[in-house]
């Protein structure tokens, strides 16, 4: 039992069985095969929608390449202080579009606001050709927080974006939790609320190693293509992303999976929450609890083999005495009563 | 039943059931598990030798990072014309170099020689700092064009390099093929003959996506850890690809399936070779067949559902005329037969 | 008479006449001409050490190249919000360095402090290889916001960052101001606060266009000339780069244009902030004045035809109605009060 | 007296003389001047087409830029394997497109030709994504060799890259010599022969360090100015090359100072010639000579102070023991006078 990470779970056996049914004959390599077509329309159907989806193996991969798209190679992309594009990909934003500056911003809970993206354009003005030129604007859903925002949230601050002139890169690692948390239609908190692609998370939620960057607008595609080639994020057996896909979509297993791991979390921050002296850091909304313990209480619990990390974020609310809990689909009603168990002792 | 490339075979049965058997437990990601740990020893047991091994997804993500702490940004490689990388990796070593010169270099029959490299640098003398200096060599086994270098072609290689202060990058995505054709030491086809960093491939060869890039000397690797995580090569769910190499080195599975692949090119190879007025363009020594049919005959065939491409090199011998047809670990006996039969029928 | 910029006054008479010194007979391209190695040899007399000195011709190459040598392409930068290299150099150093991150850190008058340094680290905790390694802190001196760095502040925080195991990048565009207003020795300012590298500005003081870029360790200029060449940074008439180095220090006239520049900014620093309703922003330490104006005086004074700008800064204590006033070399005592006489008179 | 290389000339009187009319006053920095505005509407007169003009001050950086614009970072340039980009740019062009590979393509005395062209494209097949796509043709004009292109060859050129789908870029480093010797119209050495962007070269003419970069279709300019500003090529006293030019048009400047470097070679060249055992390896077309000479007569000459270089290009048909020779505005009958005579009592 641990609550590392979602991905120190491994892989939902719906998708083993998947890569080991699209195991069969001969077929052609770089996505050229009848599974990755398949599964390709299967992601129109799921967003209502005709796009292009190209499949790679890693989130960072998804994102620096979907933004290498989104923005020229001195653009500006303003993402949230602690994304996972700014704090979490060891400059991969940076690498992938060729010199990109990111332009943190800060914002209650992990989210970003109009009125904060607004506030971060006008300290950082449009002086050409000096000043980087303010291009995208990277959204995170659910956030590195474990919240979400809400469709309203969401097309709010699309259209910020486009008022500004920006396109809109979402984040979707969790698109999955933050799906089935909302019980929204993937369409309503992506293209519908304005944004432009999505980096749409299998990996955290049962998969193996399979995330799809969707392009609602296919003109928008462009190059990835040959971005993605020279990445070297074109698998040569592709139809063994496209399996993963093709499991995951199946009788809505992404959305059991996720909500799952969403409804371990509010069991276990709800637990938490009722202890004396811990304090919830943001709401859990998705499968993420951050909390603070009292003294003490974190580091005795990981003495007795609890797995768990402290968290920091830039302007973190508990001064970097945060610690960061993760369900996944695999986290149990057991696991849960075991670590509040322990934690209620340990205060 | 298809010619068209080793990477349109699925994976071996084996590389399945190892990747099932990962998945147990939650264990840490980013190659944090014990499995990845074994899996790494092993390689330095198959290759008598303590390095530092890291895996990636695919041949171009191997190459593109060896290559990327092999030489600096503005450094030159020198890589046989012919090359993957080349002519198939979509300006992935400029990349990830973040800008480096690739100096191709003509050899017969895909091959690099000593004299061949010397008469490249000897073209392109070192003016600090005008031209890119020469920092690495960059050799391919086996090769695009079907060959292998012998252990003292290779040997002869890598002394001329050094002499000449080159660092050297094996491109090994079929190591394999020319290991088990050669019947030689993993260690006397890299480090023992002067290898820097070896790619080796388990993709073309039965994995699902699986590469292992290896650094002989441990303080080579430098940052290499860094590069890989910004380019998105950084798998979180690293045992799944630590399961492959795991079921690839079971009992010998990785020169099995290779030798297999090697026989199928061989018998193919001659087959062609037999019949009249067919040319096999260089010799079939791993397995990759390149021939030209009579005029009229390679279209016949592709009409019948026959599947093999068209290749074209630079300082092609065959003047955009050549076929390639490459056999994988699932080509079977009756699929040479009856190519065999339907390309004597076709002439 | 204007206070647009520093940069709109021409050069300096000395500086013209060096030049045509300079132009004599055939001499070595590339800086092997006796020009280049009298003056490299007189910035290591100024600076009062053997160092390695690199011609530019822009703040902008200059400060992007030394940062390419200070850290890797995947490393963390942290400067000022409101730096030059984080908001004037449309993402240069994100260029130049192949990626690397720039922290933006906050700070009063445009000043980093080693409290303000050691939070946004704590902020962005190292978890190697997640996020981009912190690896330079990038100084500014004199300040974007007119302002200086005492001794001993440059010290503290040298210190801080070697701590931190941060490397230290100092921009000196207006390093002469900086210098002349402390009347500190050029060696203080630098190397013995513990500067790695100083870019040394003469372009903003009096010169055509030339930058120096100064390894204070010889040994860290590793490959900067390889840089600065593939750059395009590398002059082949080096030696009218050297020239107006050599008139720049003759007889002190670098010291002595910054010092006439400086002079003029107090004076009018002092006689607006005498003007009912006119704010300073920041104090005046060098050639720059930063003050809000009563509503409508700024515009009032653009329309008889005083050229000066508006001025935004990220944490802005104005909210965007600030202007900024610079004096240069050429600016007069008349020149300053037909603007006072002007100011005046709007209000 | 030298040959070294045009660089090693100083500036023409009349060049500095326009720098020195040039500073007077205050004026808008980084090209807002008009000065800069006059003298590139004289480009478009001397043109005979509304272009867009760009100035830097070198021919590195002229040519990565325009390169940068004229294909995506993952493309390919073809351009001749002695051209300036392939080997004297220290990997520029790779570095600012950010990746982009060139292919070099033979062709004798230095030039290439449409079947050249065509054998290169022919060996290097468009298989997207998989190799890097051709998107450009980077031609010299003079060339590396001292030859030129005549108007039809240039045209023809063009022709077989616009059929291919290639945009043409002109490296004019020294264009002056190849316009002042073909006496063609500046157009139909350009545009009208099918150039989508021109470099034309100041500073090996007689300038201190001058160039342009010429887009004949003012849209295809594009995101230029945002290249030059992060590569830290935008010139803040960007009057200061608009002067150098604005001296280079006067009187037909730019023309007689070519003429006469020109000349001296013709000069050169032919007394070399009838030198016993001494042979002119390329066609001497302007102000560059190529020759052999006989065993130990270069080594002596430089023993007694004649400067020239040992010069290789790939494929070099001298084997190693090429000289070259550059003549300049500047050198002298009595230059050519006394370095014959010298040569012939060498021999």
């Amino acid at each position: 039992m641990t609550f590392a990470s979602d991905n120190w779970a491994g892989a939902a056996p719906e998708i083993l069985d998947a890569i080991a049914r699209a195991n069969v004959g001969a077929v052609p390599g770089y996505g050229g095969d009848d599974l990755t077509k398949k599964v390709e329309a299967r992601f129109c159907e799921v967003f209502e929608k005709d796009c292009r989806v190209f499949f790679v193996a890693t989130g960072g991969a998804a994102n620096g390449l979907a933004l290498s798209v989104l923005l020229p190679p001195y653009g500006m992309i303003l993402a949230h202080e602690a994304s996972h594009v700014q704090m979490d990909e060891c400059a991969g934003p940076e690498f992938f579009t060729g010199g990109a500056k990111i332009l943190p911003v800060a914002g209650a809970d992990g989210k970003l606001t109009p009125d904060g993206v607004a506030g971060a354009l006008a300290g950082f003005p449009e002086r050409p050709p000096h000043g980087a030129p303010a291009a995208c604007l990277s959204l995170t859903q659910g956030t590195e927080c474990g919240t979400i925002y809400s469709v309203s949230e969401l097309t709010d601050l699309c259209a910020a974006a486009r008022h500004a002139g920006l396109t809109v890169h979402l984040d979707g690692a969790r698109f999955a939790n933050a799906a089935a948390a909302l019980g929204a239609a993937p369409a309503d908190l992506s293209w519908r609320a304005g944004v432009d692609v999505l980096c749409f998370g299998g990996t955290k939620n049962g998969c193996i190693a399979a995330e799809a960057v969707i392009f609602f607008d296919p003109e928008k595609a462009a190059d990835f293509e040959f971005r993605r080639k020279r990445a070297g994020h074109l698998w040569s057996k592709m139809r063994f992303i496209a399996a993963q896909f093709d499991g995951y979509f199946e009788n809505g297993l992404w959305l059991d999976l996720a909500a799952r791991a969403n409804a371990m979390a509010k069991k276990l921050s709800a637990g938490l929450g009722a202890i004396d002296g811990v304090e919830i850091s943001y709401p859990t909304e998705i499968n993420e609890v951050f909390a603070v313990f009292p003294d003490g209480v974190a580091e005795h619990l990981r003495d007795q083999g609890r797995v768990f990390f402290p968290w920091v974020t830039p302007g973190d609310p508990a001064g970097g005495k945060m610690q960061r809990l993760i369900c996944s689909f695999r986290t149990t009603d057991e696991d849960i009563a075991s670590f509040l168990d322990a934690a209620r002792r340990a205060g």
